[in-house]
């Protein structure tokens, strides 16, 4: 940072002479509920959204700006809350909080944007799977969505936004506090859905590691991995084997969620898309370091499968429902 | 531009291994009113102003990312138009939009991103400013609180945001069509008001004349004057003759809007901020490439006075009202 807060803009170092950038808008409401999450925790979020694609290029996140416009009437708190999450969720990543802007509105909106640099190495696109390459998978999947699905179905009353209220600023731990149900996972994954946990090494190091294409996981696996068979012109034969016994995969706790909401876990690790894990295509036989886990494989064709059988790759999570 | 749209983050080039970053928040009915201006004029508008904030560091605008947040029953024609606005002010920086992000809201929201590189240059800061040193000022100043100061007096039946409904996509020429009152300038100051025309190429150009301070006229004259007396530790002296006289102000299409709404011209000139010109402090003797004109210099002290008199300092042009 050569120039920060407190001028018309921000000066950042660039080193490699490019600079890579995302931008986001979070709107109360649409993305985030005040009353299923403190202010910290929405400032983490609104950060994780977007350093996690600076380092799904490959890239390491190195600064943050925040445009934020709050409600005259809101607490103090509550304001100071959000930016601490902010400001935490940018030193989780390595980066910084560089300048911003704030305004009035009538609910709370948040505009991002981070940038990263690339340390020498190609930015990794969407476009780069081959066929013959391993498709393999870093970051939780599932967890954030099976959080959200206990939260609306009433597990908020404990452990929930309360706890920012008590001016902690600590959030994320909050969710570990008294979850609803008897699992001890459920409150884990209360707790990824308030504050997830994107890996941000995996980036540059899948980009070290010889990369060939990578997205972060934001519209759930099946939908992003159908943005990289479509940008790559390929297809992607996911096995859900392999992927629900990984690391990806907190199983015991999402089956336990599962039975406490009537949903069913696997549609929640192939469409949830909160966690923000990475997703990457490397050349067969990639040695890959930890936490990258193989998930599948790249084949000609179009689309993606899953354990063989055609996706109709409608979307996300959204609009996908299916019975396991 | 080495990564455009459509990836998980855009690639920029930054040749000096810096990158400048400006961001801002437009929220409608705070920044815009879709009664007043076109989606063409409210999308240039929003360029502009994050454009010009790069520039105020002495860099060259390179990239736009914009993260919009439209309601649902927008008409497509709007939004498409607010797109063009924001494409058609990018090229008038010389930048490119490089990415973005969409969602849906109640009311239309804007974060708007600006990048910018420096050519080598050093950045331009607020803290600079030397006794002795001259006060220069690059484009207008006035003009768009006149023009404003119009629309809400009624100026807005004719010549207004109905232009954009007719699909012309053209918006910045609409307040010329069909202005209210007599004067052939008010057009012109209602057209400053929908799409300011910042300076942009005067910013690299102060920086490389040696300029020891600089800063976007958000604010206001005397606010934005007050920022850099109070970053710098200096006083500014700003002088209304020079001011006045110079290219800067159109008086006579100021005095002509003033006698329209029964305003104070001076006040426009001295609180308005919309016209985004930029304000920049350069060592005794410089000579000034144009438009830069001297307004004032730079003594030992602080705050600002105007014509000799201290200036109170409370602020902008919404807080601000003199009897001219």
């Amino acid at each position: 940072l050569i120039v920060g807060a407190g001028d018309d803009a921000a000066v950042i170092a660039a080193p490699d002479r490019r600079v890579v950038a995302a931008t986001d808008l979070l709107i109360e409401g649409r993305h985030f509920r005040r009353e299923w999450s403190g202010g910290y925790d929405i400032g983490a979020k609104a950060a994780a959204r977007n350093l996690i694609d600076v380092a799904a290029m490959g890239a390491r996140p190195t600064a943050l700006l925040i445009g934020m416009a709050v409600p005259g009437d809101l607490p103090a708190s509550w304001a100071l809350d959000l930016v601490k999450g902010l400001v935490a969720e940018c030193q989780a990543a390595g980066a910084v909080v560089a300048g911003g802007d704030t305004s009035g509105s009538e609910t709370i909106m948040l505009g991002v944007t981070a940038l990263g640099e690339l340390g020498g190495a190609e930015p990794v696109t969407r476009g780069g799977a081959r066929p013959g390459d391993l498709v393999a998978l870093a970051g939780a999947v599932g967890s954030a969505a099976a959080g959200l699905a206990l939260l609306a179905a009433g597990a908020s009353d404990r452990g929930s936004a309360s706890g920012s209220a008590s001016g902690s600023g600590s959030g994320s731990d909050r969710g570990a506090a008294a979850p609803a149900g008897d699992h001890p996972g459920l409150a884990e994954l209360i707790a990824a859905h308030r504050r997830p946990r994107p890996p941000y090494q995996a980036g540059p190091q899948a980009a070290a590691a010889g990369a060939t294409a990578m997205i972060d996981i934001s519209d759930g696996l099946i939908a992003d991995l159908g943005h990289v068979a479509r940008a790559s012109g390929v297809r992607i034969q996911l096995a859900t084997g392999p992927l629900t016994a990984g690391p990806a995969v907190h199983a015991t706790a999402l089956a336990a969620a599962a039975d406490t909401v009537g949903a069913s876990w696997l549609d929640w690790v192939l469409t949830g898309g909160d966690d923000h894990a990475l997703a990457a295509t490397f050349p067969a036989g990639t040695p890959l370091p930890p936490p990258w886990t193989v998930i599948g494989e790249v084949v000609p064709g179009s689309g993606v499968t899953v354990d063989g059988v055609p996706w109709s790759g409608a979307g996300g999570w959204q609009h996908f429902s299916v019975s396991s």
